[in-house]
């Protein structure tokens, strides 16, 4: 069924919307008599609905033009299930195994039906907070983002392709300008939005906010994620947009998806990973301290950038004869010059990723939008002190992530 | 007149376009029985006509789906005329005395009728090889840089107006296809297209294109001009683009208009600049040793790039409470902070407008499209010593461009 017209579903509505939809019905093994649905957007911006038959199983996911957890007093287009749906498409093209299909999408009623991520799966965030090691997390994500950013940039595609592709999500900017507010803009002045541990960490985030190095530095990020068309980018690509279990890594989500610096994404990425592990403190009690896992997490940070930066580099020599038009075989064919160029554009990706990981952790810490891995910690002195650490160390990162030459050097900053 | 089929104009046909033109007809005084008309397209791509009446004038620039000079084999679309009757009108817009008027447009016949830019007006590259110095020339040029450059960013831009017009001039790819292949890539390859002053270059000729270190500073540059869309810029300011007289300064031909760095457009004029700059000796006889002119080139070179500095800065500083969203007044409101960040932005648009005036220079020697500056030199071994003396400059320039400091440090290698 595709409509004409928006309207919010229930879950009444969606069932009848199922029926009337031959690509859901049919993934429900045409069973639809009596489904079991149940609303689990932990959203805060979109509804979605698990449905399951006897015989099979679907994700609805709704846009509506608001954001859910504000109200219609904060409207936001429900376009962006347009972008969702086109790029989770394009991604689950480029990672079939990390990404979810989509069976359907209808633009007008803001609907995307994808596969259900069945149990065990579960949010990385929630397995970071309980503790749990992934062992092919950091491969997965590594794989994931190396496809998906490789193959949508300069160094795959051609500037005929590069420049449509960039045109196209030209028009989620509602989105991204949610981004450049809550991430770039709001974390350095007074804002209504802003909020933190309070009183613990008031002159912390006045700190920030008369900060001249690092507000300095956020300008330059904030101008590169506006500008930078480099590739796809998942645009959202935290912690809470992966399902994991142990043999499995999905990342869901990409609402925000535009063309714009690659090192937002893998900063995103690890700089919640180095979130989860301040907030470990936070979480350890007698039975746990937490070490072997900190250690684990860390573990993950130096992996999940190595491995990309195999992956990513390695595709690149696979496809040095390929379209892409950034980098003519012709003229970098020399085996010492590829080498050098490899290295100059990882290294410019590597101090990108840096400066947009310190970005995303601070916005968590005195922006809008908390992380359940701190909220979580019940005792506010306890957490404020896990949240100053993960501040002073993103403070740190931001102003120097130019100074860096590898994650080990990073590291050692956070222990 | 607009029709719906493209045609190619000749005079004749063009007598009667205007007569059912109204727009084109009223500028000549509707007197259009004994029109005057001159083609002087000198016009690598495209026809332009000088249309006179007893009681006014035109130009009418019309293209055609390929390059004129070349011919059918090597098509190009004519939606150029496209993207530069709008970027004609945004830029006369924002610097209104630099920028000719336009009066009509036809999309299906890639028509543009505009203001004919009357004698003594003369292409500024003619003036430069002529040894005529123009008084205002350094205010004019950076006038138009910093207008059309400043308020087509995001220091002036709401973030939605920018993603709009990226979208909007990505269409233009073709063109800016055409730069990537003429300016980045053939001169640093084997290629058919490439030319120079043989056999004194030869060997100049190959190690450009065995110079890893300017190989790999040329493919940052290339990446810049593709992904990083920072304002709407001509594309293609070198000083053929240029009409002057020594009260007057109009910027014509921007067909290469896109999103793309500022420093494309700064690095084009002072590229060019620099060009007549080593062009010189070749001209000079015993009447003119050029020793006067070649001092005052290089003032232009140093005033242009002070004037636009100072221009753009205090349009910044005018606009800092504006609409622009890269700086919120709100975040940036210290004094220090804000100098602070006005340095930065500058020095990098310095670095990438030296690296982007190397590139220009370097192309004019080596790759397809030569300047009458150097070509008019008859003598080709005082031909090739020019030539030289500019390819040494400019190589060492791009290898070095973020080194530098202020102009004059980077005039001072030139020298
Ligand atoms: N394909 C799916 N399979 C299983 N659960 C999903 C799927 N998509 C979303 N979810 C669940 O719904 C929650 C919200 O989905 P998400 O796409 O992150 O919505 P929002 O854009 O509102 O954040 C996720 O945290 C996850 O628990
Ligand atoms: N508005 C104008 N007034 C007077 N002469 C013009 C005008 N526009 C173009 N010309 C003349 O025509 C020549 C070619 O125009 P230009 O726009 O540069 O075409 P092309 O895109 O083919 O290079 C210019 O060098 C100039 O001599
Ligand atoms: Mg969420
Ligand atoms: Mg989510
Ligand atoms: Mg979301
Ligand atoms: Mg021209
Ligand atoms: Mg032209």
């Amino acid at each position: 069924m595709t409509t004409e017209s928006f309207r919010i579903l229930d879950e009444k509505s969606l069932i009848e919307y199922i029926k009337a939809t031959p690509s859901l019905a049919s993934k429900l093994g045409n069973e639809v008599e009596n489904l079991k649905i149940k609303e689990v957007g932990d959203g805060n911006l979109n509804f979605v609905y698990i449905v399951i038959s006897p015989s099979g199983s679907i994700v609805i996911k709704q846009a509506i033009p608001y954001v859910r957890c504000i109200g219609e007093s904060w409207p936001m287009t429900k376009e962006r299930s347009y972008f969702e749906a086109t790029a989770l498409k394009r991604q689950h093209g480029l990672s079939p195994k990390h990404v979810p299909e989509v069976y359907h999408f209808d633009r007008a009623m803001s609907v995307i039906g994808m596969r259900y991520i069945e149990p065990p799966h579960i949010i990385l965030r929630k397995g970071l907070i309980a503790g749990v090691e992934y062992p092919l997390l950091a491969e997965h994500m590594a794989e994931f983002m190396a496809n998906t950013l490789f193959y949508t940039s300069l160094l795959y595609l051609t500037t005929t392709q590069h420049k449509n592709a960039v045109a196209e999500f030209c028009a989620n900017v509602e989105l991204c300008r949610l981004t450049e507010q809550v991430v770039f803009s709001d974390p350095y002045k007074v804002s209504e939005f802003n909020r933190w541990t309070s009183p613990y960490l008031d002159s912390d985030a006045e700190a920030v906010r008369n900060d001249k190095a690092l507000k300095l530095e956020v300008a330059e990020l904030k101008s590169k994620f506006c500008e930078k068309t480099q590739a796809l980018i998942h645009g959202d690509l935290h912690t809470g947009s992966v399902m994991v279990t142990h043999e499995s890594t999905q990342v869901i989500d990409p609402e925000f998806a535009f063309y714009g610096p690659m090192g937002f994404d893998v900063g995103a990425f690890i700089g919640n990973l180095f979130l989860a592990y301040f907030a470990q403190d936070g979480h350890a009690d007698q039975g746990n301290d937490r070490k072997a896992y900190k250690a684990w997490i860390i573990d993950m940070v130096a992996e999940t950038w190595n491995l990309f930066y195999k992956k990513f580099t390695s595709l690149w020599d696979i496809h040095k004869e390929g379209p892409g038009e950034a980098y003519l075989h012709e003229i970098y064919n020399d085996v010492e010059l590829w080498e050098l160029v490899k290295q100059k554009y990882m290294v410019d990706l590597f101090h990108d990723s840096l400066g947009f990981a310190a970005a995303k952790m601070i916005r968590r810490i005195v922006g809008v939008a908390h992380v359940e891995d701190l909220e979580s910690i019940t005792d506010p002195a306890k957490r404020a002190d896990c949240e100053r650490r993960a501040l002073d160390f993103s403070k740190n990162l931001m102003k120097k992530h130019r100074t860096f030459n590898t994650i080990t050097d990073v590291i050692s900053t956070a222990l």
